[in-house]
């Protein structure tokens, strides 16, 4: 059997969760949410996060959060705008625009959204009322490719956004990821200040499934819970997501378990390095995209599963490599093992 | 803390699933339900309804089943057809609405639909362009009344939908309950042979999440997985879904869970005749509808948990009693024991 | 070729609205309804309704400004509510529910709504967040039934919907009919004041196409022709519906039509009770019901057209008759000529 | 009063229009399309384009006519193709998106598409179901930019559709401008021939309102009908939009009036060009972008409206000017002489 590290929603949970699933197993609880664990869950995250008038909502994955929130926030005629790698743009079948909204999708190196990627947007949409308005700014932290938002180009966007009136809405499915890079100065009370609403990722940081919606604005608390329920998400036993983040906040797991795929990333991009190895985009998450000959390719396919990213030339192709809380030192020194080998 | 009759989703899941869960838990899969687990898993219902050719999605919960395949199957000028007591009519937020399409309501007294129901839906609608097209029938198994179908009446509602094209689909959030029930003599790969599209659903049947979409018209199964990852309801760790329906489908759990339900409530029942207790509707499944004095209530209300469904007159309301996979003869002789002394 | 009363469409245009299209037809004008014409029409009905700061839009038909009106005022998890009887939900294809929204059906015997009839509705929509939330509502004045709402009627409605935070749309495609219907108490001046958002139907009282849509409620005033736009009801030669609401509402020209057509039908339906017939309805609009013969029918039928509507036993039928701005004194008496001889 | 370049729609519509809508003004006639017009209207199309069994519906604008063809053609999950200029992805506030669909945008130089165009957008979109399904080829003729599609450009584009199961639908909001154009050898026929749907443009073309679409293609034909009306797109007095269609395409009116728009603006484009002037794109249809000095333009705009379409730097910028149906050559020769004076 070949170890994978094609992505980071391979195996299944953290075991304190499944310990925590066997302990309140027949413990009867109210449905839809409101059991107990679902509700102290909450309480934690809300300390965290420093912001205690913050609506929380659990919902299963990302794609379901993001049609939820931008269906709810939006009015019929009002659109997203994206970095043209946004999640919502290209791997979500058109979830986003099933609920009746386009994304505007913004070319950008990095997959980050600076204020100067979208004033030439709003400008170019003034013909009222025969265009959408842009009204919400949708940004991933870490994004599609790995790379991290600072505080301070956090804190530029979101005055922007408020300048602006619109909407800054943070896609988290790797948001422990994101704040625990090494280069990182963000925090997740600073998301919760400048956000009107962003989440904090499960299922891709150690849950078997699940995503918490944080809501900031007031403006977009209202009702929200009838849209979770409007979009088939809103989970009779929601005790299965409120144990997960129960766990996952406590003692901090949740950024322990996302710092450590950061390190096993690190650790083999830094044997990459070693040998002079270029990268696609310069990343310090769990995710590094080395750009390798065919003939490592090979050899590392014999041990390895990975994604072949893009082609860069007829000899060279940069792969893709994604490390999780689950990832142990084994794989990573047995893949480190053959590029030291082979390099 | 007392026990609650409320619903059949107040604890966790049957034992073992979670045990399968930590067994499997460290194994790397592939996402999005293409993991060994619910391949397997969807082999054995295949094998179980008798139609190897029927395709098989599991999604989270019901209201996703409802939205994603009604959604899917009608194109934009079509509804469906419901009994008034449809749980897409009453308690899904207008889910199927906001995917774009009506839902006619049809009074019916057991929370059933019978040919001569529907007749008179589709003479009323028959004035072309201005009316939108019935193409759907909508019916639950057990029904949300508690009632079931028999085989002859699927049958004949069966034929009925091909003569006049339209499509079957049973939701099934309690098809255990009413394929166990003791007066059913319908069975799983009935059901399969006479719907378009039906669904297993788990839980409300000792799962934490899942039912199992089958589709068994071809001309329904094309391209359906888009329609469930747009949706929202495509889970990465699809294994999730996929160890719970191994489970329940290995040496018929799932059917013995269903019974286990009914038998407890069919004990309280029989409690209740044995006083002369007249009932809301006539149930052989899961939940029981008694109609019982206000004094009663108050007593039973001091021990157990349970809705107050419908007030009869002044002095008496239905209570409405769900029993489940976990309702074990503790509560049920401690329920029964109370009835016994009271009447 | 048979007189047809079957509806109040069957002709083309009132005169002065030819003429003005003549007279001003190579006038070069500023598109999408910024047009002089439609400035100046807008002011006129302005003034009329005593409320200078409504928005009024001008659309084609009757669907398209109920769907354009709803989906606008409506977040995606709230509802209207409307007469069972009323367009929305029997004669739109599903129109509304095509935006996303339900409309909850209430049985009444006039296709008019009254607060009691709404209240138990409200009562039974409280389980949040399973339900969809009721927070328009709809009616229409002359009613489908030809029924009017008298001016107490409208101002009880009114209060009812501004306490229970509701919306008050009257869909007006026949509002010049119920307006001077001769037992209406009820003012456009008042309708302006009692209802949130309203319009003035056109296409059954004289134009080509077009009705105005009045919104009096700022609230749902802002940004409103985005969904005009997005819902493909922004005509480039906006001067076509502004021509023609400038010649309506000259010299009040749209109530004189709506009376000349009420009053044809009421010569008929004089005819009728000289007789002793009796009617489905007990209307004072441009729609009679009469409940007359099969050999009354076939007689009536050899030299006008008009709808059998509900059948009533095996020799008596409700038929619908409908007169219109242009049905003349030939045509009706005609029709009562017959009535005479025959009955 | 000055003169007007800035749209094809600021004048009412061609005499005979007028004429045939007073002449016919008091025939009672059936409603919602079935009117004799209409269906005569219908035949004529479908003589010219010698395609008997096409179906035909008209509609009242263009923006209507592309939202009701691409919801009515794509299942939830497909989506439309377009070059980056298209209408549908510019000037239509989402509307497509409002329906559900994405749009996926392709960059091209002259707003055309062809395979080569395709090609890659096909091979981006194969991670099935986890991206939308490009199944619906967008295209204008003649374009946003005044461009027109050749014969045999359309033929290598209709049979890579083919090959690939993608729909071609082609927006004929200024088909006749591109069918007339000096330089198409492409014909009305060949149209129906290669498409599986298109209209042909009244609006922008000598009618009030009214866009004829055409479905060749028999699979899209079914109940396209309901789409019409449950998009409000159904016009109860039909007969406004069949007496419109009916005039133009008696004696090949609509081509005559698209040809003489199309003459008009040559004239004006042949005096730039004899003064050396450049344009934005190279236009044989009645729109053209000349490249003139500020100061020019300063000149220009104290007898013409237009509008200065792009930049080109400090001292020059590209302006539009679109000729029409009534343009006529006191106007055309005015401009000109500006230009001979000024340059």
């Amino acid at each position: 059997m070949k170890f994978s590290f094609k992505n980071d929603y391979s195996e299944g949970c953290h075991p304190n969760i499944l310990q925590a699933l066997l302990q309140y197993n027949l413990d009867q609880q109210a449905g839809y949410g409101e059991d107990e664990y679902s509700l102290k869950a909450k309480e934690l995250i809300r300390a965290k996060i420093n912001s205690k008038d913050s609506d929380i909502y659990f919902v299963s994955g990302g794609t379901q959060a993001n049609l939820i929130v931008i269906s709810s926030v939006l009015k019929p005629y009002q659109c997203a705008v994206s970095a043209s790698t946004g999640h919502i743009l290209n791997n979500e079948t058109g979830a986003i625009e099933a609920t009746g909204h386009k994304v505007l999708s913004i070319e950008t190196e990095d997959g980050k959204l600076r204020p100067s990627d979208i004033i030439p947007v709003l400008e170019n949409h003034r013909n009222v009322p025969h265009q959408v308005m842009p009204k919400m700014v949708y940004i991933s932290n870490s994004t599609e490719l790995g790379t991290v938002y600072q505080a301070k180009e956090l804190e530029e966007l979101s005055a922007f956004c408020k300048q602006n009136h619109l909407y800054l809405f943070m896609d988290g499915a790797r948001l422990g990821h994101g704040l625990t890079s090494e280069i990182s100065d963000l925090t997740l009370e600073k998301v919760a200040e400048l956000t009107d609403i962003f989440y904090l990722g499960g299922t891709k940081n150690g849950a078997l499934i699940g995503e918490a919606i944080v809501i900031n604005n007031p403006v977009l608390q209202e009702d929200f819970a009838f849209n979770i329920k409007q979009k088939g998400a809103l989970l009779a036993k929601g005790r299965l997501l409120g144990i997960q983040f129960l766990e996952l906040m406590k003692n901090d797991l949740y950024f322990d378990l996302a710092k450590h795929a950061n390190q096993q990333a690190m650790k083999i991009k830094h044997a990459f390095q070693a040998k002079g190895i270029k990268f696609l985009s310069d990343t310090y998450t769990n995710q590094i995209f080395p750009i390798v000959s065919n003939e490592l390719i090979q050899v590392l396919s014999e041990r390895f599963e990975f994604y072949v990213w893009k082609k860069v030339n007829e000899e060279f192709s940069a792969i893709r490599l994604i490390t999780s809380w689950s990832t142990g030192d084994e794989a990573v020194n047995g893949f480190i093992g053959i590029i030291n080998e082979e390099l």
